[in-house]
């Protein structure tokens, strides 16, 4: 249902997504991974949606990561299928997984532990189909994942290799230590050592005669700038370059005018004795994710780079400018500001709809799915 | 729907809710506010949900306050009343107020400039019902309302006191600088200087003949350690309180045993390497509000003093020792960890269902409205 004619008339705060930009981010992945040779993965994560789904997977409904279950399910339910559940396997969830790798043609577990692996073993999935398993790798990002250089790495993948009832599927690397890169030298620098690592990996493993058929690494700002050893590996699993934002321009991944996610707000207040006017979106709306990264504030404010979103409550968010006196009668109230938000995979999270707009004209309302 | 039978069993994470202390917190206001004699109008901004609503209003499901028209609707649709969209008049949604305004026995809404008395005077509601218009005042906490020094609020006030149309239904202060306090007697400072200010304000409108029926003040801070002059005030509007968070605590709102609310993680990953674990729980489960706020991290763990949750992404939280090493063989793959969230309104603002309990067993599902 598509409520409101225009960006200019929609209820505030609003996250809006320019269509346009979408599908270049996506068709640009995508050509970037035929160019490399590798399979492109996308995640979901970030949006969370049917449609934009089908904008990543070029319509295929084929070969996803996800980072919850509740995604897994949601994509299940509306016929996608090759769905990877990119998160350390949770134990209280494993029953609703093999409903899942039972009903689907490959759904994917990811694990890093033997005590996960025995959870698996111990359920056997009907007619003889064995648990899709990727070992998770923690090539220097620090989150989830074995060392590759621990020696248990490799007992672990051959455990996974040669036990009844699951099968090595691939090796799973995020190479989120990324985010810490700026500029597209210091972005391919980690684009190298997670691909040398995890390439290694895979030769520790073919020496010890453990058959691994795939090896998938993945992070927006490698993915935006791969290098050459990228095509090397088997799959690439980048997510938020799908919107992109203001820490990815920051890191180097992307351009200002890639970004495809506003958060609409308009003017509430005027408080000429502090300097500031009030909008319409707080933290519930932005999230805070950009507590002090950025000269703007918490956003960067469109059109105006003079302006700084100094602070947020749960619906106010507090506009000044970065010098000078504040001219009120630029910003009436009720007027929009467009924010671009630094994070859009925390911005999207705290909307349950996403507008949908073709050169500022809505042409479609996307419905995300939340939860675990 | 009831789905599961205890805490224990809750798929992670999850927003949990103690009843009993959500009743005790619940209790414990009303008795306030009666020993005052002042009406308290509970806020519903930290739960949106009926049930909890319900409880903050004794039942009568009348005189409350919200903070999104999103919450407004809601809770008209579900038989409550004499609403307070404590809220600076948004001028996309004056429509829908006014729907609202005449439907309602009572539907107040808030204003602090001329622009936007003037959208509501030219909006004329039917059965000639006049607009219910609350004056946002700004006692030093710097955020929404005019400044009651200002000659221009009593100019205000007096609009709308006498505009065809619209009545001055009250004065209406948000004390959210008491977020600044430490300890009961800071808190208490601002229950003063905020209360002095609104019946200074009240005595110069009474002098220049504008009749203002009402004044209500409200944070969670002042109004849990009220001094004896809010006696003199008409209305509360506190929010917070029904859950209470580590934010409260610090302040000196509230003891740790009043906290209501917790989000359940399981362990989802053992690191020795870098002494760690990981969680379940990243900032789509608990917010980053605490970002730098305490010293354990993004929450305190509860049973847990000497951890630490130091670092969130969306999906996981990285835990370490404060010091020492890290007996992982206490915190076994899938077992709870059970985390006291810093703020307690953005972290429910995060779930789609609130799991209420009862010691432990889980008695109720509770489900809160989102959006604007």
């Amino acid at each position: 249902m598509v409520s409101v004619g225009s960006v200019q008339q929609l209820l505030t705060p609003a996250f809006t997504v320019d269509i346009q930009k979408v599908e270049n981010n996506a068709t640009r992945m995508i050509e970037r991974c035929r160019a490399l040779g590798v399979q492109l993965r996308p995640h979901m994560k970030t949006h969370k949606t049917l449609e934009c789904a089908d904008i990543m997977t070029g319509g295929s409904r084929r070969c996803i990561a996800v980072s919850t279950l509740a995604e897994a399910r949601f994509y299940a339910d509306h016929g996608f299928d090759d769905i990877l559940y990119a998160y350390p396997l949770p134990f209280d969830k494993v029953d609703i997984c093999m409903e899942l790798a039972e009903c689907l043609e490959m759904f994917h577990v990811l694990i890093d532990s033997e005590v996960a692996l025995a959870e698996l073993v111990k359920r056997r999935l009907k007619d003889g189909k064995s648990w899709l398993v990727w070992l998770k790798v923690d090539c220097n990002n620090g989150r989830a994942g074995v060392r590759p250089e621990n020696p248990a790495a490799v007992t672990l993948a051959n455990s996974i290799a040669t036990f009844e009832g699951v099968e090595l599927a691939g090796l799973y690397a995020h190479c989120g230590n990324s985010y810490h890169a700026t500029g597209v030298q210091e972005i391919q620098a980690v684009a190298q050592e997670t691909t040398t690592a995890i390439l290694e990996f895979m030769e520790r493993l073919e020496k010890a005669g453990v058959r691994c058929p795939r090896c998938s690494i993945g992070s927006t700002p490698t993915c935006s700038h791969p290098i050459a050893d990228m095509a090397r590996l088997n799959e690439l699993h980048p997510g938020n370059y799908i919107f992109y934002d203001v820490q990815q321009m920051m890191i180097g991944s992307c351009q200002m005018d890639d970004i495809a996610v506003r958060v609409q707000s308009r003017v509430i207040g005027h408080y000429p004795h502090r300097n500031q006017l009030l909008v319409d979106c707080g933290w519930t709306a932005l999230s805070l994710h950009s507590l002090g990264m950025l000269p703007t504030g918490y956003a960067i404010i469109d059109g105006h780079p003079d302006l700084k979103l100094v602070g947020m409550t749960q619906e106010h968010g507090r506009i000044e400018p970065a010098s000078g006196k504040l001219d009120f009668d630029k910003f009436p109230l009720g007027s929009l500001i467009s924010l671009i938000p630094y994070h859009a995979c925390s911005a999207a999270a705290m909307h349950p709809v996403y507008y949908v707009h073709s050169e500022g004209r809505i042409v479609a309302e996307w419905r995300p799915t939340r939860g675990w």
